[in-house]
């Protein structure tokens, strides 16, 4: 009973809805830039928690650095200048407009485009940790300003931001092509772990004729978007070519050991756009579903996975005493909170909405679990518990919930 | 047994040890920017993660965004621009300076160099959330752009990168006073949980001169360098000027409900420092002790607190049989970080240290467990394990440590 609509109409649906539940903010979407509404920045932090759990955490040889956003100036970059500086330059007659532009570029530094130089200038400090043993790698997520007409809803030639993941691997070049292999499948497993529909997910190898002068191998991850396949991350073979550009005439000071032979690393760097990622998420988890318990066609719900999706919990109140249910709300959300279960508070929304308005308003922002405090709590201490894949109401006393929200969090979170 | 020395000698220790154990990258401390190694980015996380769950993860009335650095144009502001774009405007004869000068402002963004602006924005979408209803709060950790002559290092006209924290409170005019106190209370006992030595964060009042027109009362949050105080974070109550200044003519909109009563709310803006405050939680836990097992006169030790020390524990093997220790010291690795206790990989460093030497090591780093694994682990299954800030050594066997060090861990992240 899942329907995915046509494109179009997927378009048009999850944009309202991101901008209507606080995913983003409105008319951020068109604009050169990314705003995100509460739901929006808790989503990011947790794809990029994620991440950094998958990448660095988890792996004793993978090791997170965190570089500058300037960078040296060349003619492909984006560079930052004070205002006043420029004013004065170029209003100085005694200077010619050569002396002006030249004076103008000293002054100035750029903003990185990647962060794999970032990587490549720690590489020399990194050997120490390693005692110069291959493989390692040094991982960081940052900011990243791109002068493109590529880049997804974004007007030709401005500049926009990205949140980029960076992974460069340093390998021995006898194994660089397995490990630009081991490293793209799980980069796919990786995207895949958190989706619903996970074929929308693919890998795709770069053909020859696209490849860079040094690059030896390109494979990239996609996503199917309504409107087309767009590129998720790139894992770039690169040779040695980028590190020794980096650090010209100094060869010795590169090597490593790989076992007893003594050489200079391969590169491979694995970049991935984690805004266009989390569009992926919030595309690939939008579904419409026939609804079994009423006659209205269907409902719309973001079925988000657990881990990802911003809000848990939403604890709401029917109808009734409001002061009294209101103290009932307030200490389950203190609860709640103080054991780290994002926890939306609804009840603070004095907009009275049917039940089936308010399911409808948590199943679009993606939350797993509706909690609805009533009369009945006063009376019993029974709650109404709602879960968001299942549609199953759930009776339960109010002396379990914590405990049972704790749990399905747990067992979704070691999925 | 406490020394801190004299400021100058705590200077130089701190810069020696943060570039030789990998916290901040070498030569990177004296240049515009901060460059992070392994342990600096992971006790910045630590420290971002930790003000996440403070300002937003355990309080139900403020909610986290996530803003553009790209802001409007003004005349303090530091732009970014196309390195193309400038070269093509200024070579073009046809244009007089003056035009030129006009079509380079045109066609160039700033870069923000706070966050207020960006949270002021997200306003009007916020009421939606609250249902109008004061207080609540918008936050947001984010890079800023500082052209500045202040910035600690930072040589005068740069442009300096700073990771910055924002909390900006919508409250009654009626209460901001009260407001301004209570979150000074909350960032002094915020920083002070983490702190060593407490007492060197304060608070200071802002004298009534030093007030921007407009502003009704600043406090600071100051910690004591060995150079002087330095200000890690401002509160302002700002009024309702800024807010009325970013949306002109539209006061109705901003209108809240206060009780019963409808007011345009005032705003508190708090904003931190992040880098500082990272620096100046190194600065407090590092101390020099007397040694009570040794004839050398002092160690050096970074006393991080457990929850923000970048690595829980250190492994690392003895001499001996290297294949068969080494195989010990993989399995307890993986058996760590898939608890997700942050380990370091020393049996991977193949230069032999002496046990005196491995302590300094990770004594300076602020690892809090040291495991050692030896030949007699082989034998009956027991390793040393040393404790930093006890310096106790403790015999247990392989199978409680996991345990042993997750019970530690817990309870540190709990206190």
């Amino acid at each position: 009973n899942v329907s995915t609509g046509n494109g179009c109409d997927q378009v048009s649906l999850l944009l309202r809805l991101c901008e209507e539940r606080h995913f983003i903010s409105p008319g951020a979407f068109h604009a050169r830039t990314c705003v995100y509404g509460p739901l929006g920045s808790d989503l990011k932090k947790n794809i990029l928690g994620q991440w950094w759990t998958a990448s660095i955490r988890s792996r004793a040889r993978v090791f997170g650095i965190n570089t500058s956003v300037h960078t040296r100036t060349c003619e492909e970059s984006v560079m930052i200048v004070n205002y006043r500086t420029v004013q004065e330059n170029f209003q100085q007659d005694s200077l010619t407009r050569e002396e002006a532009l030249r004076l103008f570029f000293q002054n100035s530094m750029s903003l990185r485009s990647n962060l794999l130089q970032g990587a490549l200038q720690q590489y020399i400090q990194a050997l120490e940790l390693v005692s110069r043993k291959l493989p390692f790698g040094l991982a960081e997520i940052g900011l990243c300003h791109q002068s493109t007409d590529q880049s997804f809803g974004h007007s030709p030639g401005c500049i926009s931001e990205v949140t980029e993941s960076s992974l460069v691997w340093f390998c021995s070049p006898r194994t660089s092509s397995q490990w630009i292999d081991y490293w793209a499948r799980q980069r796919l497993q990786w995207w895949r772990k958190f989706a619903l529909g996970p074929s929308d997910f693919s890998l795709c190898d770069v053909v020859e004729e696209d490849l860079k002068d040094g690059t030896l191998r390109g494979i990239k991850v996609l996503y199917k978007f309504p409107w087309g396949l767009e590129t998720l991350e790139t894992l770039w073979s690169l040779g040695n070519t980028e590190l020794q550009k980096t650090y010209q005439g100094t060869h010795s000071k590169l090597e490593c050991r790989d076992g007893r032979k003594v050489v200079v690393p391969h590169v491979i760097s694995i970049s991935g756009d984690m805004d266009k990622g989390m569009l992926a998420y919030l595309f690939n988890s939008l579904k419409q579903q026939k609804k079994t318990d009423s006659k209205q066609k269907q409902r719309t719900v973001l079925r988000l996975h657990p881990t990802l999706t911003p809000v848990k919990v939403a604890l709401d109140m029917g109808r009734g005493s409001n002061s009294e249910l209101r103290q009932v709300c307030e200490g389950l959300l203190e609860e709640f909170l103080e054991e780290g279960i994002p926890t939306w508070p609804g009840y603070l929304d004095t907009l009275p909405l049917s039940l089936e308005n308010l399911h409808t308003k948590y199943d679009e922002m993606g939350v797993l679990f509706t909690v609805l405090v009533s009369e009945t709590t006063l009376k019993n201490g029974l709650l109404l518990v709602r879960n968001r894949d299942t549609t199953v109401r759930e009776t339960m006393h109010i002396s379990e919930i914590k405990g049972f929200l704790l749990r399905y969090i747990y067992a979704s979170e070691n999925l």
